[in-house]
């Protein structure tokens, strides 16, 4: 989608994206959730617990060999109505200007979303979870084993949030 | 690269890949790391306290703007030379077969490591950050802010791993 289909509120900036994509994308599954338009999303993913359903597709199914031992799994998923040429955005729900980098935005270069969620069980090639926010339909792009060894900072501070609180 | 040019180890599945990609990646910058070799890095991002640097591509740079109030970031970014047909894998450092996605192997159909890292300082559209693992001069896909709230599980447990020691 061109930038200009875009409107872009005061205090956001666009620039002109590559020309040319670096490496390609398979998309290996669709993610099932209970929103079917972006107003009804919660705010993040800790706002809910929905379960939600993840489908990997047929060819993927028997990478999840031992899947089902993890307690948590990170999934990443592609946002694929996302703008991509934002470096300033100003999110409504705060209404400051902040960096791309500096938000979980789906608007970003790459709209690859990441997900930590509560794995509640898997029949079939479905996943049953907890945590997800995104759209109904979502793509799938990847689940990875949680390790708390590597993946959790309890105490980890984004500051420019702290400050508005 | 075809799958005939990486060898299986016995108990390791390949499938055939879809034979088109369903969406794009660009690379935004390159990961700087003191290891030129893949038996040169880590096993895992704990293991080494090393700061490796991030150069962003000038167009993005304005969009790190409150990034650095961030104690920890996500980094996402793309393993260029990673198989990306297996299912089933026999790391050699476990010996056992395990499912692609119960594992945080490079290799996977959509090869995007993520790591979580504390971030030095930010200068000139390069940080500093500790907590990586991959090969020097590999390619950034997106930088994150690492909110506790959402991404911190401390009791998480990944179960076959818990059975093997």
């Amino acid at each position: 989608m061109a930038s200009s289909e875009f409107r872009l509120r005061e205090g956001e900036v666009s620039i002109a994206l590559p020309e040319n994509y670096d490496a390609g994308l398979y998309y290996i599954g669709r993610i099932h959730t209970p929103w079917k338009h972006r107003k009804d999303c919660p705010k993040n993913a800790r706002e809910s617990d929905a379960v939600c359903t993840v489908e990997l597709e047929p060819r993927w199914r028997e990478a999840l060999k031992d899947a089902e031992t993890c307690t948590h799994l990170v999934l990443l998923y592609w946002m694929d109505h996302s703008q991509r040429d934002l470096v300033l955005q100003v999110p409504s729900h705060y209404g400051t200007q902040h960096g791309t980098f500096a938000l979980r935005s789906p608007a970003r270069p790459n709209p690859i979303a990441m997900s930590v969620v509560k794995l509640i069980g898997i029949e079939n090639g479905r996943l049953s979870v907890v945590g997800l926010d995104c759209l109904d339909g979502t793509p799938l792009l990847d689940i990875k084993p949680y390790y708390a060894s590597t993946d959790s900072v309890p105490d980890a501070v984004v500051g420019w949030r702290k400050r508005k609180a």
